[in-house]
């Protein structure tokens, strides 16, 4: 494992590094690793969502592309740098010029031409790879690079987990066949599963959603942590997880509806606008009750029913419909395309309204529902599916829940939240086909390269880190990633004896080849504790007191683990001590 | 130097190495190091002035950065990384967003707000320095990065030599006084010396122009080429060179002209346009023309005076002026100013013009001069200086030239061209005061704090390198900066023999810590021949017809030199070898 460290450089006295802790914490920072990034003086905000690194956060930024390097190469990557500003040619070719969104950051040159400052690759190492791989010879390649990439975000936050500029591993498999693919990929998800956990990373990969295609073709490295943004459905009896946007819900051995089918009535439910309102109103557990939902489906309205107690699962939905974009129809659409207002539509559209019917499954199996009437102020009860309205297309349209079945192994669903800080991906021919990237198989034929897409959040990696490893006090690195494996401190650097001895060992630190950062400020010894807890050295020598007798303090800043040993035996007991950290 | 090397990746077969060699130039390239990093697969072009970084060009990138990263920590440097995109807040403090022109690369997000993507980094780090440091006691202090830059050049041209996307190194210095900013600026300035000695290159600093303020404040460095776009103005006899933007003229106990003082006389000069044409209908030297140049500097209009045979030197008249900016005046702007035409205008300017008249030193000497009549078709002659029209301020403005005196020894002065690769800079206090970034000194009073900038072109440093080291053939790396050290061939690899003793060569290059490209593909043996000699590695290892003997051929790329040895030597021939390359 030390042979993984990089160099110390020289910049390891304290007193001329750049390191501007700070006792505020600043006000836009709302998670830990923010706080203590920006605190210990890791990064600095320039303008919301971009940030620079300060020389501490820069050598574990290196540390996580180092790791990464090393493990890409290892799987067969080939390390290329591509640029960030992109012609807007190459977008149109893919049609993800006009497809993108605001999130695409535009700009033009000083001849009007449009750039792109890329989000991601695709476009351009696909252009790569139609210039420069010609015949199945040169096939499988994996081509990557480590660099800065772009999203206008509309609502950057949490530091550098959610920035507008941030730094990202990507790679791209280029393939003969599927079989080619399926390799391509796994030595990728491989490849993450040791760069995560070298990292340090409390870390799980879980199936992601890929598109209409399906198939296990995607998967997410998720961080497990409160402040995630995504939520991961996971089974405790088998090793199945899933984002929820993917996770499939299955019903197994349901017991059929006993209730007797009634006769529909309308009500008239003044005053109800949500669910738990009618459920209360009308003294039905929400179970009974149908959500009608209009979704706009590229150019198609759809009207979508789930159990008034389920969460509908758009992207469930849009791989359904097999459709480019899904959203909520506007309250505008709502009115003109049934006739009544959002939050009173139902399932019984009149004919010649040209909307599609679906629902989940769900749904299915309710007898003596409530449904909304396309009225205002009405509903109707006891409503049955095919006796009372027709479904053109039942399927699994909603959330998976905590205590649902696994869909695996049967077992318990539960729920965690993660940082998405990888991404494994099957794409297949979309980008090829659309750009043309051929290859000449053994025949003479050409054929589309068949594609992978592989991405790591290199900063993020690092504030997922800082998330997962601090105290009250500040940052735990895993010394992995660690910006000094040791932190020398001279408590009193004008006591001639704690000066020297605190040299020494510096001195022999180095030497030893642990990067070592020392302490020699003429501060008060609280400050400086505080400070070293808030940065977070895996490995502290304090030298005090005792350094006239030659007896020094080893705290082990993950434990708060403290030895007492003589200045001899400090370097065997740190390259004992290091690996286990 | 073995220690300096970057280890080896694992992609080091080259029948899965992305190496799209080229037999056509790319129309684009006009100058060697561009047609053969294109041709040998090292860059390719994904826009004018923008390029992706193939393997081996991204490994020889990744050395110079190394090298670089180095000595600037051996300097005292701290590495951070500042981001790419930076608000139009920070750049209107300095006065750079008005100022910089449209080489500026400029966007705006979501939001439209405006942004810069950075051609440089003064704003940001003395932001960085503003709040994060307070006292004179975390003085001196010296940031660097290695970033990706922006510059929306007029004419991107020369490959990565004037790219609009590029990679540099910036440092900033800051310091208490003048005295700490020249050590630090000795410290770059020997820093330096040491990268580009290392990358191989063969260079030359020499003192470029600083401003207004003058000194000896700026060192360009240059590497040598025919194809530089900077003349070096040099002397043989002593170690002066300088940038001849900079280079000053003097006058050694010139003798005064004997000649006498003639009445001044118009003549008629019709369909006379050129000095040339001038001196040559008059039958007189261009020695004793006078050009006379209407210029704007900043509002003020200024007639320029400069021998026939000299030119003038905009930066010269522009530091004298002290002037932001200074251009050619238009044809109107002569018309208006001066009441004649461009190309007839002469130094008897009428009173109420409102210009000044400066005029080089030269131009002090001339007796019985030629000038221009402030009329079509007319010039004057028996002109002298003094007599015949007033200058409000002779100085050194034009161009030194060849033969001219050496400013420091009296020597002659020669011409050389150079490609900049780095510059060192001392700034002073102009973003320091800009930007009210202060320190309290010992007694507690806020000052600016003193800085300097120093910047490295990476990827125009690997330009440079291969415009230097090339032959007919390619590419002749030096081996600091090599993509690999050491090139297997094996002739046929469908030879037991030779595929055997090629694989066993290439585990042992591995084991002995040498980068090594083994060329396994089922090519014929002129192709691997003629890509080897493209690609540039120093050393070649020919397996052959004697493999079975076990004798293989030991080739140097730069000298040619080959050797047979047997197959056991191998690895101690490289390693006596490879350190003389």
């Amino acid at each position: 494992m030390l042979s993984e460290w990089i160099e110390g450089g020289f910049f390891v006295r304290q007193s001329s590094l750049f390191l501007p802790t700070l006792r505020e914490v600043p006000s836009e920072a709302e998670i830990a690793s923010h706080q203590l990034m920006a605190r210990a003086g890791f990064i600095r905000q320039l303008v919301s969502g971009v940030y620079s690194y300060l020389p501490l956060g820069h050598r574990v930024l290196r540390k996580v592309k180092q790791i990464t390097r090393e493990e890409m190469d290892a799987a067969g990557g080939q390390e290329i740098s591509m640029p960030a500003i992109q012609p807007s040619e190459l977008w149109r070719e893919t049609g993800r010029w006009e497809a993108y969104g605001p999130e695409l950051m535009r700009l033009r040159d000083r001849h009007d031409r449009e750039f792109v400052l890329g989000p991601t690759h695709e476009e351009v190492v696909t252009s790569l790879a139609r210039d420069g791989i010609r015949s199945y010879k040169r096939l499988p390649m994996n081509l990557y690079q480590i660099q800065t990439k772009y999203r206008d975000e509309v609502r950057p936050r949490f530091g550098v987990i959610r920035a507008r500029e941030f730094i990202m591993k990507d790679a791209y498999s280029f393939d003969l066949d599927q079989e080619g693919l399926d390799r391509s990929y796994e030595a990728m998800y491989n490849a993450y599963q040791r760069i995560f956990t070298r990292c340090g990373l409390d870390f799980r990969a879980v199936e992601a959603d890929a598109g209409a295609i399906g198939g296990k073709g995607s998967h997410e490295f998720m961080a497990l942590s409160e402040i995630g943004e995504d939520t991961i459905a996971y089974c405790e009896s088998c090793n199945y997880a899933a984002n929820i946007e993917k996770a499939e819900v299955v019903y197994r051995g349901q017991a059929p509806a006993t209730e007797e089918v009634a006769k529909a009535e309308k009500i008239h439910t003044p005053a109800i606008r949500t669910i738990d309102q009618l459920a209360e109103f009308l003294d039905v557990p929400a179970t009974q009750t149908i959500k009608s939902l209009l979704f706009k489906a590229d150019d198609q309205f759809v009207l979508t029913l789930v159990r008034g107690d389920h969460e509908l699962n758009d992207i469930k939905l849009k791989n359904m419909l097999d459709a480019n974009v899904v959203e909520l129809a506007s309250e505008q659409d709502v009115e003109e395309t049934l006739g009544v207002p959002t939050g009173f539509v139902g399932p019984q559209v009149s004919q010649g309204r040209n909307v599609k019917v679906v629902a989940d499954v769900a749904v299915q199996h309710i007898v003596n529902g409530i449904v909304g009437a396309n009225e205002i102020d009405y509903h109707f009860k006891n409503v049955t599916p095919g006796k009372d309205f027709e479904v053109e297309q039942y399927a699994d349209l909603r959330d998976i829940e905590e205590g649902d079945p696994c869909p695996q192994c049967g077992g318990t669903i539960h729920f965690a939240r993660g940082i998405e800080v990888g991404h494994v991906f099957k794409l297949g021919t979309t980008y090829s086909e659309q750009m043309k990237a051929t290859f000449l198989d053994e025949q003479g034929k050409a054929k589309p390269m068949i594609m992978g897409c592989y991405g790591i959040g290199i900063s993020r990696t690092v504030a997922a880190a800082v998330e997962q490893n601090h105290d009250e006090h500040g940052i735990i690195w895993p010394v992995a990633i660690a910006p000094f494996h040791v932190h020398i401190i001279a408590v009193n650097v004008k006591n001639a004896d704690q000066e020297q001895v605190a040299e020494s060992l510096y001195e022999q630190c180095l030497a030893a080849g642990f990067e070592t950062l020392l302490d020699d400020r003429s501060e008060r010894a609280g400050v400086k504790f505080n400070d070293a807890d808030l940065i977070g050295i895996p490995l502290r020598i304090t030298v005090g007191g005792k350094a006239k007798d030659g007896i020094v303090e080893c705290k082990l800043r993950k434990s708060g683990e403290v030895v007492e040993i003589a200045q001899d035996e400090v370097v065997s007991y740190i390259k004992e001590t290091l690996p286990s950290l």
